[in-house]
């Protein structure tokens, strides 16, 4: 696993939980996540770098920022999950619906999510975030996957007052308030995971389970989505993929649950570690 | 006037069309104009620095640049004309109908718009473009100027079959293709303008004038926008809104008018001057 020190220093994670320093073990790695995804063999010397340090460090403590805080591109996929879509009351999309939030929603692990005061109804959504690390313009469906180079957990947080029943009807406004694009704790490297469409993601607001599934209910797969973005624009490494949300949001409860200031909310996705946050009023 | 020259030179332009280096004739100045204008005192320097070195130079040559390659955040306004609204068969919007580009759209002056080989209706769009100056959350109307550097002409090019008639009704991956924001040919510095409410707004397909309106026109004023957008994210220097754009999209036309290759299309906006771009296949 791959991470950044709230420090902003790109470090790798060890099975006992310690991180190393990554740029100290290797003086020629690049300083950030994103940089050396755009490295050809960035990846791999930064997986050696790991290696090298799992032992002997130098380790680096403190917490946790974004694995990437600056995408050049954030893509969300909505009504993903075959569940999901159904509880929205919405159609089974023929293709992806795709929506963006700026680089300015980014937040890592522990941080808080600001309630805007403008809105009363922000909602969680569990989702898998796909990291790209090779750049492409349409990838075929079948050779999308060396696209990929990891994973982590993210939460596309939603005003939904401001996502629906608006002019124009598009989402932006209700996606990308500051705060509200929670992702980490890590990025796991596809290497150290199993088949990605087929892990469990699951979302507790304070404890309680809100979103329990799995990604096999995806409706477009993650091989899809890049080849379906990749026809309209390049892909570069460092971009993100939201890949959209399953059943259980707040939005769709009877009665229906909203955030609000003091409650902590944890998107465990299998494999790929937990992304907790504190939410807060404005 | 402020731009970037294609070398990635941060230039100021003189009345006789020459541009001078401004970072040779002050070296304390940022690069870039997107730094510059974080800086406090930023844009004094910049006209300090163009003052001192209009008569005396260096001057620098070649093409230009988008004077804002990378902005953290590029809004669009939809359907902010009165009379656009109508031609498109939508309501009078009662609050901005707002969507985004990512940055990886945005190409300067001269430079090509490519025809994306999924698309057969790439249409124009003439639109004013503001650049943020100063940061601000919550900024109120009457204090919105003050949070605007500048302006410059764009073209909100937009590929209808991608905007409209999709699942889910969100018009990114029709405004978003790669090279679909053209800006330029550099900001006109808010001080160096009238009123922005009150500027011609034309567009030109290979020479014949497809929209000519002028910003009196617009339904929320760049105050109003400013403001709103400001409810939900903090501004930062150098993020730029599309303003929206007047009548005469070629997607509202009869019979409907879309570009081809080998096309030559200007957006001229009163005081910023032509931003003309070439367009191409795939």
């Amino acid at each position: 696993m791959l991470a950044t020190n709230d420090g902003l220093k790109f470090v790798g994670g060890t099975l006992d939980g310690r991180f190393v320093d990554l740029c100290a073990v290797d003086t020629k790695l690049p300083a950030t996540l994103k940089q050396t995804l755009a490295e050809p063999d960035g990846l791999a010397a930064a997986a050696a770098a790991l290696a090298t340090g799992m032992n002997k460090g130098p380790f680096v403590t403190g917490a946790l920022s974004a694995p990437i805080c600056d995408p050049g591109k954030l893509f969300c996929i909505g009504l993903n999950y075959r569940d999901h879509a159904i509880e929205t009351g919405s159609p089974i999309p023929s293709e992806p619906v795709v929506f963006s939030k700026f680089a300015s929603a980014i937040i890592g692990p522990e941080a808080t999510i600001v309630l805007p005061k403008v809105s009363v109804e922000v909602d969680y959504e569990a989702e898998l975030v796909v990291v790209i690390g090779k750049a492409g313009k349409h990838i075929p469906v079948e050779k999308a996957f060396q696209h990929v180079a990891g994973y982590m957990p993210g939460n596309d947080v939603s005003a939904r007052d401001w996502q629906k029943g608006r002019p124009g009807g598009q989402w932006l406004l209700g996606k990308t308030p500051d705060t509200f694009a929670p992702t980490g704790p890590w990025m796991t490297t596809a290497d150290e995971i199993g088949d990605p469409h087929s892990i469990r993601v699951q979302l507790r607001l304070n404890g309680a389970t809100m979103q329990d599934s799995t990604t096999k209910e995806l409706i477009f797969g993650i091989d899809h989505l890049i080849a379906h973005l990749s026809k309209i624009v390049k892909l570069q490494p460092g971009d993100l993929i939201f890949t959209g949300t399953p059943p259980g949001v707040g939005a769709a409860r009877k009665p229906p649950v909203f955030m609000k200031d003091g409650d902590v909310v944890e998107v465990e996705i299998e494999g790929l570690g937990i992304l907790r946050n504190t939410v807060a009023a404005e």
